[in-house]
């Protein structure tokens, strides 16, 4: 793994911050393949940072909606015929439109035909792949007693060839070439349902106004982070957490997201 | 168009405060087919303005649901054969008992088959229509650049023979004969999800407590437009304020509602 | 109805303290079969208190996460063809495995198919059943009109050979044998859709860390009812009410349990 070297660091809180000023002036359409726990806390993030989104799942109407949008989010969360059928027009018309898309593989430590689903759409390379670190195990045919390193992360990003995005205490980004790791957070995102999901929507509005998958994810990930610290202040537990993260992020500064990133 | 008369503009903020408290008073049924985005904000405002939200799609039970209802809403965000095959039974089981009915053809806008179906059911006389402008555009035929007029609102109420409540930074509503301007609200109504479809739960509950459907109109408007701005006072971003509107619909006042509304 | 002797009345408060303890401790996986509406409080409610929510319905991989989880929750809101079919599968499941599981048969007083599926599972030996008092009398055969009395629900219980929950202003909780009134709670519980559904959610986590249905039942609804005051506290309304209930549970001390507990 070739860790981002200083210059790449000390660049990326500036590049996310000029990329959530563009994402909040464009406000790019983003479309959900979500499930229906994440819906509306993804849907009230997206507008939160200024994006607008669209859930529909409907497979007369899907190819229209995912093709007057600006990026696509497919997640696996609940994972039934009707969203499979759905994905699979959303990918096709995604793919012609060069509309980026991100994968978010949901439990797919849970659940093998899960995992072997999600396997068949990380070949189909998405811009981007949001997971945890059970999640990326299964995807990546790992055991779960297993503890892949760096190395194996940059190694499955070039294999897929999207850039890997891997959530936890501490977030680790890589594109196979590039690594950078996200220090922001606080526990409580834990404890808030659908916070990994509605963060996948959030990566896929960022890959909208930015070109370079890489600094989209670590911006996505790096303004969450920081958003959840506001938060944090504030919040009184899970339930106004909640809230507060969708206040913090709505009203995130320039200068707060620059100085309390922590990006190595 | 035919501006309503003072009389009606002084009237209309004390008949909105006379029928929320009749909505506290009777609690009416409102079953609600609504997307799955919006299912749970929508029966929390019901619940908060005093009514009682059902939702179930279930062809064997919703006409059960219906004939026991006091009002119905037909939302179309998410535009499914499962919730098509319901509205088409509720619908005719309203039509029957002589329920009232909401249409709100969500994103209509974004999809032709949608027009086209919201079309069919704007033919069955529902009570009340609330959309935005872009979707009257699409649901009344004009074209995406058109900037059609308060005449061609009010055509198209009579059309319909329905009351027509157009949101947006300012709500109009009309049945062809008299119109209002609600000029209540807060910008951040626009960035919490569901909160149209949501409003459009909240005017089924008025349809059941008041049998003028105009003065039911311009009743939900109002009262949403005005705990939107005492929303505002206290909130500290969309995540707040969307439990902050339901907050002041629950504890709305009759004096704080006619002091503040701004009708002409 | 035999109802429980003092020891067992002093001893509640502790008991449940201690199970919430080990629920934290512990963190159970809980499956929920529920409605789209009370999915994300659910969730959200289960994190709260240290659980472990997941949600699928496809029957494809419904019966590994069963197996894999601690507790089951069927909720019968929404009675559609899918939901039918992933609980015939998780109750088999759950059955096999001896996984505790809760019933909660959500508006069988508004559906006469739905009581009649309800009476169906509560036939096949759930821990617990969650349920308010027109529930009860659709599930258990009384008329609209009946007044059952406490000696009918002790009946009930014995009959299914599950622990019954009834909730509403007072909770009383019964095995048929034992038999606690929880007069904990507030009014503003009625104001948040879900508020029950979640509650059997929390139920079927405090079944995966406590070996006697009727001590899980009786710490459930005591700590959801003390939260509920802890939250009106300082609530302004249902909005600020339903993310204040989250933060209650999750910082939900024992000594507050013990000292708010008003079991008789």
């Amino acid at each position: 793994m070739h860790h981002a070297g200083g210059d790449l660091i000390d660049a990326a809180p500036k590049a996310a911050a000029r990329l959530f000023g563009e994402l909040r002036a464009r406000g790019p359409r983003v479309h959900c393949i979500t499930n229906t726990v994440a819906q509306a806390y993804t849907a009230n993030m997206l507008l939160a940072a200024g994006g607008v989104p669209s859930m529909t799942l409907s497979a007369e109407e899907i190819g229209g909606f995912v093709a007057r949008a600006d990026a696509l989010l497919v997640n696996l969360g609940t994972f039934d015929a009707e969203r499979r059928e759905a994905a699979e027009i959303a990918i096709e018309v995604a793919t012609e439109e060069r509309l980026p898309w991100v994968l978010d593989p949901v439990f797919v430590n849970r659940s093998e035909p899960r995992a072997a689903y999600a396997r068949t759409l990380a070949a189909r390379k998405p811009g981007a792949i949001r997971l945890n670190r059970a999640e990326f195990k299964a995807v990546a045919g790992f055991e779960p007693e297993a503890e892949p390193d760096g190395a194996a992360l940059s190694a499955y990003a070039l294999d897929c060839l999207s850039v890997i995005g891997l959530t936890g205490p501490v977030d680790v980004v890589t594109d196979g070439a590039r690594t950078i790791t996200i220090e922001n957070g606080d526990p409580l995102m834990a404890s808030v349902t659908a916070m990994g999901c509605a963060g996948s929507g959030l990566l896929a509005a960022c890959l909208a106004v930015e070109n370079d998958p890489f600094v989209a994810t670590v911006a996505a990930l790096l303004a969450l982070g920081v958003a959840g610290e506001v938060a944090a202040m504030t919040a009184h537990g899970p339930g106004s957490f909640a809230a507060g993260i969708l206040d913090a992020l709505h009203g995130l500064k320039r200068d707060v997201l620059i100085q309390r990133a922590r990006v190595v």
